[in-house]
Order: structure tokens, then sequence, then C-alpha cells
């Protein structure tokens, strides 16, 4: 029985949603849930408070009776308590799995900067309000109780991240930053326009070291803008590799959307073997 | 008499804006305008292709017969132009003054970078569209013609730069980047998410050198949301400041508004001898 905690670092988990996913972990035998009170809370944008959405990451990280820790949205808010949440862990916090993306990819990225467990990008907890989101929940499920099913399909036998474009953008050059030399980078956006993709991009692009190369999940809900922006997703990660020589190699099946597919930070057979 | 050579590094210029402005140029008899024909053209969401863009900055800037560029709109795109931009200039080109702000910041930090001419935050040709346009208008072509007013008035003997918050974010890192050590950095957004500018400020204080403060200009045509984000703008700087330990100063009369002041890169009494 993998007993796994959740915590949301960002924005509040609507009640209803914990009851879909606690139906979904009460059909298996393999899950036990533990929703931490926080998810629940209000202040502002965030669920509860930084200090509350601190101690209740470490709550859920340092407590040697849960086996891993599933992040219940993004949102925002995650970089605001990481410095400390990482500070903060124990032994026991650093051999768990944290699963997440999105907005918690600030807190992934910090852990996998440090070496503190094995942080993998995919499904949230809040995901099961997603059209086919059940699917997006149990591979989350498998992911956390050992299993080696629901990685995306490209990883080999390189070192591997998976962000939101944003996310990354916004990480590069800080404290929480991993070295990402030699990695296979995935990165995936949702809700911006491409003009802003595009600057993401040069940014990203900029900023990263000599990496294995870059891989473009999905960029989705992409508003209207009053002009068109003349250049597909993946023409924009082209042009933006090419003009920094890093290899551009391919999509990725990640995304806001319920294939988002689970990529363990590092090697992957490494993580399974978790 | 100064001759002004104005093209558009990003988005396109509307032709009944240049003509406003051009009467209001007509009115003094210290100035001359020369709308470069790129202004006005279209290519997706820019002004005509990169290599138009990029060509059309150089005629402006490497004529010697044009004493000041300034810069048409903002939009997106004068990062894509910069590099070849500055690696084309020639020594006429590297003694103008060059006016502008939003995107085309990108284009006025790698020109700091370089010691390339005399670099402003301060409006744009687009601004005549604005409440009070004409007066935004006509502080550019004072300071374009080489006059000391309608500089920002909290402007010292610190060297001072002047950005967009998106803008510099998305900057730092990049080989557009100046060194802003020791500078006074003055900020302003446009139609952000609060979270957003959260966020952008985690970047940005993260990715500063030490710099003399930060003071911050207006945060206008914030878009509703579907929560309040919890704190006012100058409460989230403030936040960020104390964390990354850099002195907040107060606030800066520069944003997207006919308000907008100017802002000369460097040291004002220098820029004010060019």
């Amino acid at each position: 029985m993998t007993r796994i905690a959740i915590c949301a670092p960002g924005k509040r988990l609507e009640p209803e949603r914990a009851e879909a996913v606690s139906k979904i972990a009460a059909s298996r035998d393999d899950v036990e849930l533990h929703f931490h009170p926080q998810c629940f809370a209000n202040d502002g944008h965030f669920a509860g408070s930084d200090a509350m959405r601190f101690a209740a990451f470490l709550d859920c990280a340092n407590d040697p009776g849960f086996d891993a820790v599933w992040f219940a949205m993004g949102g925002y808010g995650s970089n605001r308590i990481a410095p400390d949440a990482i500070a903060g862990m124990n032994a026991a916090a650093k051999k768990k799995r944290y699963l997440g993306y999105s907005d918690t990819g600030f807190l992934l990225g910090a852990l996998y900067r440090h070496g503190f467990g094995h942080p993998a990008h995919g499904p949230l907890v809040g995901d099961i309000r997603r059209e086919g989101g059940e699917a997006a929940i149990m591979r989350a499920l498998d992911w956390l109780a050992g299993k080696h099913d629901g990685l995306e399909p490209s990883l080999r036998n390189h070192p591997t991240v998976a962000f939101n474009l944003m996310t990354l953008a916004m990480m590069q050059g800080s404290e929480l930053m991993p070295d990402l030399t030699g990695h296979v980078v995935m990165v995936e956006e949702v809700a911006e326009h491409l003009y802003a993709v595009d600057r993401l991009f040069f940014h990203v692009t900029q900023n990263l070291p000599e990496v294995a190369g870059l891989r473009l999940g999905a960029i989705s809900e992409v508003p209207e803008n009053d002009r068109s922006f003349g250049a597909e997703p993946e023409q924009i990660v082209r042009f933006w590799c090419e003009r920094s020589g890093i290899p551009y190699l391919g999509r990725a099946q990640i995304g806001h959307d319920a294939n988002n597919r689970i990529v363990p930070f590092g090697l992957a057979d490494t993580a399974h073997g978790a």
C-alpha cells in the first residue's frame, strides 16, 4: 500500500475534485490518499498564506508515514514557498516521489536541483476535471504507486526534465533552477498568446546550458489575438532552436490535458527503481 | 534642426497616427520627422519580416543624415532583430539618441550593453492615440531635439534604466542584457494579471546584480481575474525587494500612459550633454 500525501503549493483544490479522486483511489488496493486540509484553504490567489502552504508541504514531505507527495493544483505560488520548503526537508522527505506540473514545476525543479527525492512531471489531482481526467488520475496513481506505465513515450537513456514553458522561463537564473546540462528538456504551455510563446522561447533558449535538445509538448488554449502571429508553435521552437544551436527533437506527450504523460526527472530507469 | 528617423522594430504603426504626429512636428521649428516606409508594413504579428525590420533599423541608425532614431510602436519583436541590428551599426549610429519603451526595451537594453548611442525610455510615436497623447509626443520631441525637459522627476546622480517588467524579465540572461550593477532600475507593466506581476518580480529580483534599487512605475490595465490576488502592486514589489535585499526606492513616473516621462539610460546629466 502506497500512502500518498496531497497538498496545494499554489491554487486551492475544489472539494468535489478531491471527492472524485478519492473514489478512484478507493477502487484500487495499492494506494491510500491523505488530503492535507490546506488543500481547501483560501487566501487571495492562494490556497492559504505562504506560511500555511509551506507548512503543509513539510507535513506531507517530512512525515515518514507517507511514501509519496502529490500536488493538488498548479495555479501560481509554489515559487514563493520553495526555498523554505527545500531547506526544511528531512531524511524521509528526501526519498519520496513528488508528482505535479504547471506552476508546481518550481518545486519539482528545486527538488531536482538539490537531488532530493524523485520528482516527476505528470497529472495533478485537479486534472480530474478534464475530459478523460480519470485516465490521467489512474496514470498518476500508477506512477506514485511505483509502476512503470504511463511514461512519456520518447523517454530514452538521456536525463530528461519537463516543465511548463513560463515556469521554466521564470525559474531560470533563480535559486530554484537545476543544472540541465546534457538533458532533454520538454516544455508545454497553456493560455498564452503565440507572441508570448515566441518571447518565452527566446528567453529559455538564451538561458539554457548545453542541453541534449528540446521537445515540444502541447501548446493549448491559445487566446485569439487581433492579428495572427504568422507561425505555428512548432515553427517557433524550431526557429529559436536553430538560432541557439539547440537540437529540436520533436514533440512530447505533455501538456495541460488528460494525455499528460509522466516524465520522471533524470534518467527514467533510475526513477523506475525508486 | 534635429532630423529624426522613425522605424517600427515590432508592431506596425497606423498611418493616421503618423499623420497626427507629423502635424505636431510641423508646428515646431526644431524637428523634422522621417517615417521609414517599413513602419507601415504588415507581416503576421510584425511590421514586416525580421529582415525588413532589421534593415529599416539600420537605414535609420546608420544614415549620418539623421540625428536621432525614434521607435514607432512596441508590440513584440525587437528582440528578434536586436543582435543583428547591434552588429550592423556604424560610427554614425553609435552617436545618436534612441527613444522608445515597452517591447523596444530589448533594443534599448542591447544599445546600452554595448555603449552605443544614447538610449532612453520614453514615449513612442504611437502614444499619440492615448488620452493626453499630444503632451507625450511633445515631451518625446523635446528630448529628441536635445532639450532637458520631461525627465522622470526622481532622476538623481545614479545611473538609471527603465524597462517594461516583462521585457526586462525576458532579456535577463540573454545576449541583449546590459550590466545593471549599481543602477536604479525602474519598471512598469501593462495588461498583466497581478499573479503574473508577482512571478515577474520573483524572476527579475532573482536575476539582478547588486543594484542601487528598484522603482515602480504604473501597473495599468490589470485584467479581472476569477479571484483577487490579495496584494497591491507596491506590496508585491516591496515583498520581492525585501526577500532579495534590493532597496525599494518608491514610485516612478513611467508607464503605458501619456504621463510616461523620459529616462535616459545611464547618468541623466551625461545624456543631457549628448
